[in-house]
């Protein structure tokens, strides 16, 4: 089959790899119908990792397909099954998957590690699928915005809601969010779907901005740094944001959110930290009792809650995807994405 | 009237000050049965704070007595009224004070900052007294042992309850705590009322571990820094404590709490930060998703919760307090707690 592969900082290519076959009783093989391209897949496409892929490792953590082979021991899924994977695969019966913590499974990792196919190819082996994957009703599977809409639980749906919830927004609450990307767009969406009242999205690109703003954003600031703070505090009668989602990860953005939240507040953030400070002041924080609430998002845990609400349109994440190609074009996507000439890119092997 | 000032590090003094006199009318005056000193008042003794005190400030932030003259407009308190003090004053009516945040009130200050009186002397002046003061039950003014208990709502009990909140302590939770002081051990006390089912105390002083089982920790942990990580560890399974007080302030104390802190789990700080890293590590925090969460305890919001318990026996704090001094032996009592001969020093002025 072919499938994306990184050999170097920028120099990515779809190669043929091996076919992905039956390893463990527990795996299943998935055609990939849709995929598509992460912000933080731009990281070692940057080489601003600290551990170098291995050259030819394969890249890609969000995919949704339809089964073609299930192991001995699969008992929730079956060949045809229209199915999404989350961007980490998991066990499923440790405890930290029974309680909604797959991220910190045991028995778990990521899609493209060594002997795990990434899902930027034509097909994947999941390990575990029983713990791992969520099955779709079969009709989406005809309904190519749906399709989209639904490939957003793989990653930046489930990560904003992550976001969102660890900021403790409430129905009432003032939101604000740092960063515009797909999954600061995706943190607007799920704040206004736990009832947030006021949205105040920071971001100066008009047409992320026009979606914030599709997606429930009541005020956009376009300043950035410290006029970003005045700002938002401005907007706030003096005393921040209740709730602030931080999905950057850097120095900076962790600094603005900082400098938003209200006292008493929370910074739910989802940005991986990847820059060399991490902008957190303890001081600031324990003077204004704020507190910092994230990380990497269970996103299994939150498919089942937030599926249904995608299935019938109550929320919508497919506009987040600005940008189609085939799987030959992925090395273009990348560079697309590299030059914020796109948003996030959508992968159709 | 005479109250404690500091000079310089290292030089307390008992002297003669201005008695308090009503300047507002929301003021009371309030003659102090009982004050402490607190393991936050050894840093300006130690010279460890980047502000160094005016010579001759004034100290103490710990006080309960007895109203003697109140001013015109306040409305909750007449001279009789046996009182506590949170370690802040606080207006009562901003956004903050209504909300349970006092901490950040809008209008509120600290003890012994300029024209305010320290808790450490014979009266003192407290601004916004309906918003400030809570009543205690005259009977407790003949109970010595019940009135010393009730000082503790002051700080170290509210401080000790606001991390096992902030650390998410509930029913059935492992709790672990570093930082043996008075707040530590009002923290274990604090955790087991809440339900916890077991609670691990991190610390080698015989003196300070008899407390903590006596207050309900299940565990001792004697070893330091990389041990002490890997003996909570082995206690928990691997896994580490679902919430972790951290009541202390250094690198050392943030980098030990991180590292016992259970996936999912969360930090519960109330230590001040006041050194010169602050040992929080976002990676780890992020790839685990630890949470932090606390800063300076609004105790004042938590005295009306905790006091029924303090009345009743339920929660006795008062075995922190383990040497009592007169206002003229302030100095000694000093330093016997930076010598660590005491754990916490009352003031019988």
């Amino acid at each position: 089959m072919r499938a994306t592969v990184i050999h170097a900082p920028y120099d990515i290519r779809v190669e043929e790899v091996p076919d992905p076959i039956i390893r463990q009783p527990t795996d299943v093989l998935v055609r990939v119908l849709r995929s598509c391209i992460c912000g933080s897949d731009l990281w070692p496409y940057r080489g601003e990792v600290a551990r170098k892929p291995e050259p030819g490792a394969r890249i890609g953590h969000e995919f949704l397909g339809v089964v073609t082979d299930a192991g001995s021991e699969v008992t929730g899924f079956a060949a045809g099954d229209l199915v999404v994977a989350p961007f980490l695969w998991s066990d499923g019966v440790c405890d930290f998957c029974q309680e909604g913590l797959q991220t910190s499974c045991v028995r778990g990792g990521g899609w493209g590690s060594p002997e795990v196919d990434g899902g930027q190819g034509e097909a994947v082996r999941v390990p575990f699928a029983d713990g791992t994957l969520v099955k779709l009703p079969a009709e989406a599977a005809s309904d190519d915005r749906l399709l989209t809409a639904l490939l957003s639980l793989s990653d930046v749906m489930g990560t904003g809601h992550h976001a969102a919830v660890g900021a403790g927004v409430r129905p009432g609450s003032t939101v604000a969010v740092v960063g515009d990307g797909a999954v600061g767009l995706c943190g607007v969406l799920a704040a206004r779907r736990l009832g947030a009242e006021r949205i105040i999205m920071l971001g100066r690109h008009r047409a992320r901005t026009d979606i914030a703003t599709s997606f429930g954003a009541t005020d956009i600031v376009a300043e950035r740094g410290d006029a970003a703070v005045a700002a938002v505090r401005e907007l706030t009668g003096g005393q921040g944001a209740h709730a602030v989602i931080e999905a950057v990860g850097t120095e900076q953005s962790m600094t603005t959110a900082l400098g938003i939240a209200r006292a008493g507040g929370a910074i739910g953030y989802v940005g991986a930290p990847h820059g060399s400070g991490d902008g957190v002041n303890l001081r600031t924080m324990f003077d204004a009792n704020i507190a910092l609430r994230g990380g990497v998002a269970p996103v299994r845990a939150y498919i089942p809650e937030l599926l249904p609400d995608v299935l019938d349109g109550t929320i919508d994440p497919s506009p987040v995807f600005d940008l189609t190609v085939g799987l030959d074009e992925v090395p273009g996507g990348y560079k697309a994405m590299n030059d914020r000439a796109a948003l996030k890119v959508l992968i159709k092997p």
